[in-house]
């Protein structure tokens, strides 16, 4: 008998039988959405189609009940998996909860906090964009500025670390504003959706002051660790303690389920700096990461940008056949800052002859940022000044603990 | 009094006095190259001129003695920190030393091996390219089938990971491949250089049987890992222990002073494969990092090429508009695999609905392949294949380590 794509079936496996969802991908092989919500690979002829059931009575829809005494939150939604759920139909994950959803499935957020609720988008965050960066940080300025003392942005983790730097250059903000994401949805046994939202709540009420991303900062389910926006990356395709901070430790911690919120020494606290926004962003910026044998053609794909942010070798090199193609973008106005494709560490192109040609050719070194956060950077700073010098100063100015100085002032 | 670059200085800073090389490079501030190694960066009022004295005698050149009871190595110096001395006219490190000075200045050495010293090119790393690592791995080849023991390459550490993937991939070694570099030149009192050496030597002379990368383990001086080519970083700019192996453990560690090599249980040791070279390579391939708010154009500068390497987000995706050009990429005959700009995990585009895009656009899923080692691979396999499935079946192979298990019998 033949099996169609999204046909219910039973699996016959090492004498153990797994109801899912067939999911035919490649020939003699069949990939199965198990209900546990794992895939497995298994031959076809093991998989037999399943007698379809009468679908259970949907679960009635509890109303959200907001206790006033509590502290007011917003939730933003922006889709990911911490608001996905398989489609059964393709046995693929997409982007379904509103912020509403995520109240009504971890109850414990309710004796938080109350919560406004919005979704200004929703999407897979591979599809996140300047513009929706902008209209993220305007959403959160507004929120704070109409009562709000915390805010949660739920977000999928591909991109998380983008979105939360973006927003970091361009919101300073009197509250904790708590980027959130799972790696696991919903449905498997293994989620850290509620863990993860449940901390993030606790954090949007602690006496944090900046930009953090909230995940879980270990295996198991003890802590989630708030990173710097500015200072983090997803080091992980798949577990959830994926997020780790680069070339320092988190900002805070928060003890899981306690809910206690320990700010690290540094952490900038609640009521430090005044709500204002500013969400120019020049997004005719690129990325591009030096590799041996690199045609020097490939730099002409960025002629006409306004900014590029190269990821270099080691403290920050391009093979010398790059440089010319270099010098030829940054004399017709293009900003190019010079980062390194190490994880960690400092760009310093003084030490070597390449690096040494690089400033000749009018790159600025970036110092520790991130590749990322100097992209992000690049496209705040140029959306914010046009002149020169100040977009160079800006550039080498530690604005939101993307650098550990300011590197103008020692070179 | 006016200084100019390279001119000996003294600089008397906090009640201390320190002889250096000035190297005026930003205004009021003079970057000084200390004797020590070091630059300080200090204002240009506190720099004197320091009378010029006569050069010291030039140091005898010592013969180098080799043992002929012991086993014969072979030095094969490509440049690199760990061959560099710091040029006093610039105050830059460039790269000086051939096999032979290191020899010469390491005589712990000496006790090790005999050895036969080469020098093919030098370069520093961010220099080399695809027919250099051909003509190292054919170096190599010869060195082997003509006696040598054990192979020692020094070389620059900024794209050491990707000579040494290519090399692994090029050749298949009865012997170990040991690459080796320093972070911190030889004239710096903390340089790597003499231990990374010595123990690049304990390893050449070991029952190892697979390129590795030699360096330290850690921040003391205690032991150097043994890192297999195609699962290794440079994940820090600076940092002696810069190196670290991705999503495994090191195959091979040697403690320092005492010598002793000790391979991992899946290290591949001496003997276990037959020698055999297949260094075509196909150089017209590259590597790009999505990023948010990409121009689908970018792609574009990829056109023509024979294969390209996408670093994307998480579980391996791109925006959605960029799947249409990744499209018609592959159906102009160029061969994508999808890698992830995660640190470490594995790529998997069946969970998630713009993955599943991208495979029906034909791009080829890497596993837990890094993006660099990707990039090698596929210059190597379109070198050796020509038909499409051959070429899809040799990427989804484990060949040397890259991936942990044949991707085509699971999926």
């Amino acid at each position: 008998m033949s099996l169609n794509n999204s046909d219910p079936v039973t699996v016959r496996f090492a004498g153990v039988e797994m109801d899912g969802i067939y999911i035919n991908r490649s020939g003699e092989n069949a990939i199965v959405k198990l209900s546990s919500g794992y895939n497995i690979c298994v031959p076809t002829s093991l998989c037999s189609a399943k007698e379809q059931t009468v679908p259970a009575e949907k679960p009635r829809v509890l109303p959200i009940k907001q206790d006033p005494a509590l502290p007011l939150l917003s939730i933003i939604s922006t889709g990911g998996t911490i608001a996905s759920t398989v489609d059964y139909r393709t046995g693929a994950v997409s982007s379904r909860f509103t912020a509403e959803d995520i109240l009504r499935s971890i109850p414990e957020l309710a004796g938080i906090a109350r919560y406004h609720t919005l979704q200004p988008f929703q999407v897979l965050s591979e599809n996140m964009n300047p513009a929706m960066w902008q209209e993220l940080a305007g959403t959160i300025h507004d929120e704070i500025l109409h009562g709000s003392e915390g805010i949660i942005i739920t977000h999928g983790t591909d991109t998380m670390l983008y979105s939360a730097a973006a927003v970091s250059f361009m919101l300073d903000t009197p509250v904790p504003v708590v980027f959130v994401g799972a790696q696991r949805s919903a449905d498997r046994p293994s989620s850290d959706n509620a863990m993860n939202a449940i901390c993030s709540a606790k954090a949007a009420v602690s006496q944090m002051g900046e930009v953090v991303v909230c995940m879980h900062a270990n295996e198991s389910d003890t802590t989630c660790a708030l990173h710097r926006a500015t200072r983090v990356r997803k080091n992980h395709t798949s577990r959830r303690d994926a997020f780790q901070s680069i070339g320092r430790g988190p900002v805070g911690e928060v003890s899981y389920p306690d809910g206690t919120v320990v700010p690290a020494k540094d952490a900038v606290l609640r009521g430090t700096k005044e709500l204002r926004l500013a969400n120019n962003l020049e997004p005719s910026c690129g990325l591009l990461q030096y590799y041996p044998g690199m045609d020097p053609a490939v730099f002409d794909a960025f002629k006409g940008y306004k900014g590029l942010v190269i990821a270099g070798t080691g403290l920050g090199h391009v093979g010398t056949d790059c440089i010319s193609r270099i010098a030829g973008l940054t004399a017709s106005g293009t900003t190019i800052i010079m980062t390194s494709q190490c994880q960690a560490g400092s760009v310093c192109d003084r030490v070597y002859e390449t690096g040494r040609d690089l400033l000749d050719a009018g790159v600025i070194e970036g110092g520790s940022m991130l590749p990322e956060v100097a992209l992000v950077k690049l496209m705040w700073v140029l959306g914010n000044a046009t002149r020169k010098e100040d977009i160079r100063r800006l550039i080498r100015t530690n604005l939101k603990g993307e650098l550990e100085y300011d590197l103008w002032r020692y070179a």
